[in-house]
């Protein structure tokens, strides 16, 4: 398809909608509009057409009005609480100084189109151009009450750091990595620190390319409000019914609800498992000194545990690691006396622990000397004394509802 | 200074030591090597030398390996645990396929030097290669024990992404971007997602630049391990002894801790406080509906919080909203039904309290609908279902130990 062919055939480049369905309403809140050209009675995406570098940005421009005056023309007809996704990459957005393009949006504003409804997915990928007068215009177009979605996490720009910039309302994540596995575990770790950078910032995650039910479960999982993709509707020339999922989105989500709460239980069930078995040792045992103690819980849990080590209520160790080897348990002393109170999590579970006189057993990490995926147990064992229990990958992967 | 002087007199290039403490310890576990060139009677860093454009690699090179060669040859003097990082930008540890460098760390080794000792800092702001190749010897230098850590996240590149591909041992901050109260914020909350981030892959957070008291403190509260900077000791031509901030670090440390724990007791007690209100008024109140409930804790927390509803313990909200506007609290009927499920923490803390049968107060995180900064204390009621107070920013302010 030639880019010519387009130039010339303008009335044959069309939008398509994309539905975005809320986890919160389980129905669509928004559509993404995408560029279409019909030809001889196929249909085919203008996405390589926008991101051919031969073809003049005033050219790209002149398309792209046309579609988004398609598309705001039908949007017009359309409910006023549903969102509007525009592809915007930041070259075509700075056309112009991104004045006829707001100039545009104005027009359909005075026909009654609140511009709140309007969300510029920006994509950076190739931006060369200054980010602060990009970042200028941007908040430009926010006094308008326009928002922005910044893109995908697998593009070539500084994600993490723009969304600290830029502040966007909304973060979109492709989950195409989903698909390979190798990718599949880093992902998941950086997902986890994306979503709670969203919860702290205020933004929200938006996943597209879900084409599977476990993507939609992972979205969900991992703090995804909208989502998108083949496996929930594909693109259509049209808008379609808001609630056409509904049913089918409320029986996932009671299928992911069901599985996410019977996991929480089994892990508070080992939270008080360990709990009691340790209890028992102490309350059996109340004048055995920590050494004594420990070496009587590593008889107990030898199965479960490969590191013990006891510290004060400031993070100081007070007895040394006593650690699991290929040949059995030894002693570490050069342990004694170091100091964890800088790890996360650290000092705010010791006060949990302190008020509540309960143990804890911790979310799933990197164990920093092994590299294994643990979980620690802690536990109040006298005065301001603490006691740690590294639990090992082995017996967390032979109960893998701890996984 | 000229590149060509440098280079017709490299006698007078020597390696400068930076010391790199650690929290556990607190005292030094390692140096960063930092190219000088002394030249009547002045030290000048050789920081620009390595980035000018202009000079070949092949002269980078043979000045940087030099450089390694005179520290290394003082490093087989030093005490065998303590680390040394040596700066690669990706060019130069491509030069020669990474092999001539390689051979030069074997050379040592065979003298006496650990290669477990040996930390390679990243950084890639430049490279302009190929990133699988590049990949691809650093898990060939690892296979030597050799450390990878990575560099700042104020570079150029990816640096999340990156994380999850390199899975280094060590992650660089700079923090220097604190400085400027602006960038503080977004700062904080990127540092908040990469300290858990390195804590499910398993790396250590190194701090660079620390050159006040509040930034070692910032870098303890945020999971970091390792400091270095003017505010600890300077860069100099021999190593120092290594427990010359002992007691500093240790005094230091203890303030930051006391002042930590004092805040979260001070948010356990507004947990209880709150507890303490809502359960009095559930108590009275039994055969009370929800709303009715509702109405009477809005009266009791009027100049607390902002919003309020109820959820069953599925995350499908069964009340309206009962939101603060501008003239007084109003309802807002359209958020029944809505669920909450995918959101961080939630069914989480349905477990929680559904087991503990006690109230939670929430971390901060910004309000999704008013951007505010907020907290989010939930408590069980009856049943199955469980009450929702958002705390106000104005009300977190005033009581400013809750920020």
């Amino acid at each position: 398809m030639d880019a010519l062919d387009i130039l010339t055939d303008l009335e044959n480049v069309i939008p398509y909608f994309q539905p975005i369905f809320s986890a919160d309403e389980q129905r669509v809140i928004g559509y993404e509009v995408l560029g279409r050209y019909q030809s001889e009675g196929n249909i085919v995406s203008l996405g390589n057409f926008f991101l051919d570098d031969q073809i003049p940005e005033e050219y790209k421009y002149e398309v792209d009005l046309l579609l988004v005056q398609k598309a705001l023309e039908l949007v017009l007809k359309l409910e006023d609480d549903i969102s509007i996704f525009l592809n915007r990459d930041a070259d075509l957005l700075m056309y112009g100084h991104g004045e006829p393009f707001l100039q545009e949006l104005l027009a359909f504003e005075k026909r009654g189109l609140n511009l709140k409804r309007i969300v510029l997915e920006i994509s950076e990928g190739n931006y060369k151009g200054d980010f602060g007068q990009l970042d200028h215009l941007l908040q430009y177009y926010r006094t308008y009450g326009i928002k922005i979605a910044i893109a995908s996490i697998d593009s070539d720009t500084n994600y993490f750091e723009r969304i600290g910039q830029l502040n966007p309302e909304i973060i979109k994540i492709n989950l195409q990595p989903l698909k390979s596995n190798a990718a599949a575990a880093s992902f998941t770790d950086l997902l986890f620190s994306l979503s709670l950078l969203a919860r702290k910032v205020g933004a929200t995650l938006l996943f597209e390319n879900i084409e599977m039910s476990y993507q939609l479960q992972f979205a969900w999982k991992n703090g995804g409000r909208y989502y998108q993709g083949y496996y929930l509707h594909p693109p259509a020339e049209m808008f379609i019914e808001r609630d056409i999922l509904k049913e089918r989105l409320k029986g996932k989500f009671h299928e992911f609800i069901t599985y996410e709460k019977k996991k929480l239980e089994a892990l508070y069930s080992a939270a008080e498992y360990f709990q009691d078995k340790i209890q028992d040792i102490l309350v059996r045992n109340k004048k055995a000194k920590y050494e004594e103690l420990i070496s009587l819980i590593v008889k107990e849990m030898d199965q479960i545990a490969f590191r013990m080590y006891v510290c004060d209520e400031d993070g100081f160790q007070i007895s040394s690691n006593i650690f699991k080897g290929e040949s059995g348990w030894y002693s570490q002393q050069e342990y004694i006396q170091k100091n964890w109170s800088w790890r996360p999590y650290f000092l705010e579970n010791i006060i949990k622990m302190r008020n509540d006189r309960k143990g804890i057993l911790s979310d799933l990490y990197s164990d920093i000397e092994t590299g294994e995926t643990i979980r620690t147990f802690s536990i109040p064992i006298s005065g301001n004394d603490y006691l740690f229990i590294d639990i090992s990958y082995q017996y967390l992967f032979d109960n893998d509802q701890l996984l």
